[in-house]
């Protein structure tokens, strides 16, 4: 069994390929917040939007497309510990997607103006959907991150 | 271009099909918090998940296996307006990919046991990541859902 999915949009982004993200200088939980960029949606799913400016974020799901082949044990940046894939968000998954939540600051027509960006440029967009308070998840243990500087975890 | 994704696992769960959801039952955003099930991961991916253990929540891609095609615009339960489709977590999207957030209870080798169960039987795992506090967003607003019972949005 296999999943085909085709990309919906596509990210416009400052970071114009990986070595753009310096991982030393976005170490943190909240250093891509100034971040801004924006999510272009093909004008075939455009009208799939509607509403979505009246949320404040967005989960947006989409594919590592730089990212090649994987291994199931990796060394994250700041540890010196071979862990679980699953236990990172590396991009080298056996399924290249990522997920990642925006702010939202304006929508114009199939142009959704985010800040809080983490991808590069044009990394396709598979999905979108609303940040609720489902997603929002108080008293949390974060593993082998908590004695890091990075909150993150790729 | 297309992307290509095979499962690496697949979700047990109380709920049998899509009818054991009951939308009335499973309306407010902490109502799926007790349901308890497992994130059954093929062999061959099992060592990724090495380290998972310690963290207490896990997000889980997965393919809605048993929604056929997609509207643009939908009506949500609890709605009697039309929304945009990336609006709301419907399962009738252009790419039929779910996220959700569960708590990790244990693992046992390949086997997550998790709560805040969501997903049908058999519901084909993508990818498994670790929750953080870049997930976290605290101040949010929830648009069309604001004044609705539920704060789900599918």
């Amino acid at each position: 069994m296999v999943i085909i999915l085709k990309p919906i949009g596509r990210v416009h982004s400052p970071f114009k390929n990986k070595q753009d993200i310096d991982s030393e200088k976005f170490a943190s939980s909240t250093d891509f917040d100034p971040i801004e960029g924006e999510l272009e949606i093909d004008d075939e799913f455009s009208e799939g939007l509607t509403d979505l400016e009246d949320f404040s974020h967005v989960i947006v799901i989409f594919g590592f497309h730089k990212s090649e082949g994987f291994k199931l044990l990796v060394t994250p940046p700041y540890d010196n510990t071979p862990r679980g894939v699953f236990a990172t968000r590396s991009p080298h998954r056996p399924n290249p997607i990522g997920m990642t939540i925006l702010k939202i600051i304006e929508r114009k027509h199939n142009i959704l103006h985010v800040s809080g960006m983490d991808m590069i440029e044009g990394t396709p967009i598979l999905d979108i959907k609303p940040y609720t308070h489902r997603d929002q998840k108080e008293e949390i243990e974060i593993g082998w991150l908590k004695d890091k500087k990075t909150g993150v975890g790729s």
